[in-house]
């Protein structure tokens, strides 16, 4: 019996495959979905808990849309999995996230089931209200648009901007609300709450199961019963609803909440709404990591949970322990911790990544202190400036990729204002499997053109450590952006009394002759290595500077070692145009001098994804392109 | 009589003034106020409609609040002349908006009574909840926080962002929504709908209005009423609310609509209001320009009237009409609607500017296909991106400094996906009277790190629409940003047959033998006027490149130049670091070139409010400037 079940999935290969099945097969289609996803991605690390929640509305839609003409759109897309896996993907699953495989979002290249790329969060209205109104526009009225959208992802400010304007365009949109309350983090915010309220109102949802069923019932519940629904809207809807509801504000038909593990009953429901015109939005309840015991009761966990045991559910550790323990975002949660404890003006703000920086663990000691406010970036940065005007000490986490979310308000907030917000920007540089959605490519080259703004890189955990205790000394009367990398670097002793670095100084890590290589953040740790090699194996001696900041730069030391080297090589793990290789040209040209500089960072494309190791090395930024750059230049 | 009535504001010098008169006596200082204003902006131009539109607000929150301890923020702040006045600026107001005068918003160095800078729209509430958060924490809650913010700006995602949040933390927060359902442009968007659906229904305000006096003349609605307002809450909404509120799904206690032209009646319910706890917000209907007939009747015009005749209404033109016809926005939206004539797959966007940017033009020729999405950038970039995946040709206006609102669509929905969407950037460079918050000063540097996109800045009215023919011809298969400045160039007669312009392409305009000025956008006009002085008074021979591209650069002709010269004077009306001269010198130190190279642009620091001569001037990047950089340089 197995066997013949297996055999659903195994013989489809695209959505016209699924069509072929009768209702009564789409339980076992999800189950072999659902169990191909577990036997893959605990093999090969992934995310796991989103796509799991989605098996069975991901089903439904391929069963009922006309995909690809239909066009679906996934917000964030990291529970995109089966629709992958159902769309020509099944066979090529295993090189998910892999260099040169599939890509773990959708991405318009990869497929043309894939109407748009995600990554980010909140983006999924926008799109495709957009290709409501080319399909309006165009006259292809049959197209039918279905946006995707998590209970997380609708606490980002462009969502509600997307709302707001299609019910005004009256376009034919299908918004669907995937509520398993719960983002990567338990969802802050009353949206959550407010969400979760409406979903646990059993009597509420139970009058409107009736209702809806009773008009499914009704034969002829087609053309004519939904233009009924239509014209007699407000009388439905006093009979469906019965309490406020947000969305309604927004001119949205709201339908729902609905078991989104119910396959047959989502197709169902699916089919009955295709066809009535003018946004629309059907609330469907699911459970992150639904199927996989462990997956449904830790969901934080089991988000991106690396390789683990399918049997057991035992998460499988890729770093050893000690490894672990210092990576640099566990630097940043238990170094801010350590300052709130003696500063108790130090105020903690994450948009909905507590756990990704680890500022939970100030979350938990001080929750009163420490504020995840959802995915919000815009808001995160503003209620910092907030803060700060009333002389707290906002430390105010952002991944480098989001927190071009906020740049705005970064300049206008809080730069404008010279207010002392410390920035601390975790993921910068190439941050792999994610790939280019994710990248923190361009924070040193975007922040370093806002006045007033300290931007800071520090290459290891020590000076980490040291640049935040010195940022919330009080004695800085202006912001500070500092970032570091994903991962960890070389110091696992990095709890050491603080020490204050001295604002704009960089540091000599190595002497030399032959040329001078400055590095900022993690880049100098590739540059070490090299420089040893360069010493070992070409005869090549290379002074290696950490120059820490790319604003201010350290111009005493600059103007030094150009006097000294003709051969200057810039490194950083970030984009090349504008940054911080830039920088020290600007900074030469404003001196009038002259030397042979060489820069070496992300050129100017988007990276793909795989081991940030391969990434780095074809960037030529790590230490074998180092090593060649240098080698190039010395005319060796 | 009247005398007497005057001596009201001439007495008041601060809010404690204020608080010494009668509630009887409000009345005729709102009078007073609005008859100040009206005198002031009529002679010295400035944002008018919207102050007087909240004459009677201002006066209540001044006289009910204890300012500067209690916490007012405006939102976008244009709307704050009476709070400026009211708050020891009324000696100073008639230097509104001058070089070294009072700003048009408030600014937090120039008063403690401006809370937060502003000027961008939608962040009031953001920051309002860092300041309630932060006099909690310092357990000063006798302190009051209130954010006063326009029906458009709630259309902006950090509004709701910081609702969502605000709803959450439970802070003691008042948020004021000033409805005239108006922004500058009429509302788009479903939430201009729904709050004017709300204070039309007159009945519902009625009962509500009632209800509430009837609680308000209890004896002893004070503590103990409060408290079974808080108790009962549900009970009261039930009274209170009759239809489904948005602003309730967000754990905000709603109040109102109430008049906001009734100043007594304001005051009683502020007082009212001010000791309940939480986050609450009061829905107050004004009118635009209330108490200016013209102003109220057109409400776009007198948003920012220019000079006018405060007798008869008349809006003296500060540009003679044949310059105002060549301004770069009506070059711009003559220029779409030409070619959407043309191009059936061209469509419009604007997030709330259709009159500011002129594709009102468009939008009342062909409003299916022109869209004002509100005050809502980030959408209206992915809404671009969505028409752009469909075979559209979508021209999106944003003015340079809103553009940072959207800087990660561009990034992660635009460029990483390669879709070709028209970037249109109005008011780049430094835009004079609205000083920092609005310059269009980073938008070169930030665009130009982004792979993919092509950034171009057209020198003149032509090339302005030569380019925006060039990008619609569905050559290009990627986004391209097309920036140009504030006001007029100096071409009068720009619409010519369409040229296709080279991508990448620059241009010589003067040939000379001493050095070489490379100049992007704007800076060329003043680079053109400067070569003639150099020539005729310094006897310098400066060659002029107009290079129209920051990106691709136009290698072929930089290669040319750098051959022939040694000294090269980048200029442009964009911040330095990271621009368009520090592209230059990465492009050098790339191909291994060496000249001595200079750059002028917008410097390291926030530049301050006044004419843009004025400005361009301290900048040094007006024909002066320019003379002055190549005498030094050519050491004359």
């Amino acid at each position: 019996m197995v066997k013949v079940k297996e055999k659903l999935l195994e013989n489809i290969y695209s959505p016209a495959d699924l069509k072929k099945l009768q209702p009564a097969d789409l339980p076992d289609v999800c189950d072999e979905l659902r169990e191909f996803i577990i036997d893959v991605v605990s093999t090969n690390p992934g995310h796991f808990g989103a796509s799991l929640g989605v098996v069975e509305l991901t089903v439904a839609l391929h069963y009922v849309y006309n995909t690809p003409r239909d066009l679906l759109v996934w917000d964030v897309g990291h529970q995109a999995y089966g629709h992958k896996i159902l769309t020509g993907r099944r066979e090529n699953f295993h090189t998910n996230r892999k260099l040169k495989g599939i890509s773990g979002f959708p991405r318009r290249e990869e497929s043309e089931y894939d109407t748009f790329g995600v990554g980010h969060s909140s983006t999924s209205i926008s799109a495709a209200l957009g290709m409501a109104v080319a399909s309006n526009l165009k006259k292809e009225d049959d197209r039918k648009i279905v946006a995707v959208i998590g209970d997380g992802a609708m606490t980002g400010g462009m969502a509600f901007e997307a709302l707001n304007n299609a019910g005004a365009c009256k376009a034919n949109l299908l918004v669907i609300l995937n509520d398993n309350n719960m983002a990567i983090d338990p969802n802050s915010g009353v949206i959550g709450q407010y969400l979760l309220n409406i979903s646990k109102s059993h009597a509420y949802n139970k009058v409107k199961k009736e209702v809806w069923e009773g008009l499914g019932k009704l034969d002829g519940f087609g053309k004519t019963t939904r233009k009924f629904i239509q014209k007699n809207q407000h009388a439905l809807k006093n009979m469906l609803l019965r309490e406020n509801n947000l969305f309604e504000a927004f001119d949205f038909r709201y339908f729902g909440p609905i078991d989104g593990h119910d396959v047959e009953y989502l197709t169902e429901v699916l089919n009955d709404l295709k066809d009535i015109p003018g946004p629309k939005l059907l609330h469907v309840i699911t459970k992150k990591g639904k199927g996989f015991r462990q997956a449904e009761m830790d969901q934080i966990k089991f988000h991106s949970p690396g390789l683990f045991n399918k049997e057991t559910g035992e998460i499988y550790s890729s770093d050893c322990p000690s490894k672990k323990k210092h990576k640099f975002q566990n630097v940043f949660g238990e170094t801010l911790l350590e300052l709130a404890e003696q500063n108790e003006k130090i105020v903690g703000i994450t948009p909905a990544m507590p756990t990704g920086c680890s500022m939970n663990l100030m979350i938990e000691k001080m929750p009163h202190r420490a504020f995840d406010v959802g995915i919000a970036e815009q808001h995160a940065v503003t209620f910092a400036a907030g803060l700060a005007t009333q002389g707290m000490v906002p430390f105010c986490n952002i991944y480098s990729t989001f927190m071009q979310r906020a740049y705005d308000q970064i300049i206008h907030d809080v730069a404008i204002q010279n207010l002392p917000v410390i920035f601390c920007l975790d993921r910068g540089g190439l941050v792999g499997e994610d790939g280019p959605t994710h990248h923190g490519a361009f924070d040193i080259a975007y922040m370093r053109t806002v006045p007033n703004i300290i931007v800071a890189a520090p290459m290891d955990e020590v000076d980490l450590r040291n640049l935040m205790y010195t940022a919330q000394l009080g004695e800085l009367k202006q912001p500070i952006s500092i970032r570091y990398p994903r991962g960890s670097g070389n110091i696992s002793d990095w709890k050491k009394p603080f020490e204050k670095i001295g604002i704009g100084k960089g540091r000599q890590l190595s002497d030399g002759q032959d040329l001078a290589i400055l590095t900022i953040g993690k880049s100098g740790i590739f540059a070490q290595q090299a420089v040893k090699v360069l010493a070992e194996k070409e005869a090549i001696s290379a002074a290696h500077f950490d120059m820490r900041f790319v604003k201010p730069l350290d111009e005493e030391l600059l103007l030094k070692i150009l006097k000294k080297y003709r051969l200057i090589l810039t490194v950083e793990d970030g984009a090349i145009k504008g940054g911080f290789g830039s920088a020290v040209l600007e900074f030469m040209a404003e001196k009038g001098l002259s030397a042979h500089v060489r820069m070496l960072g992300i050129p100017d494309r988007f990276i793909e994804h795989g081991p940030s190791e391969d990434l780095y090395r074809i960037c030529g930024i790590d230490e074998e392109g180092i090593v060649q750059a240098a080698c190039e230049m010395s005319g060796k």
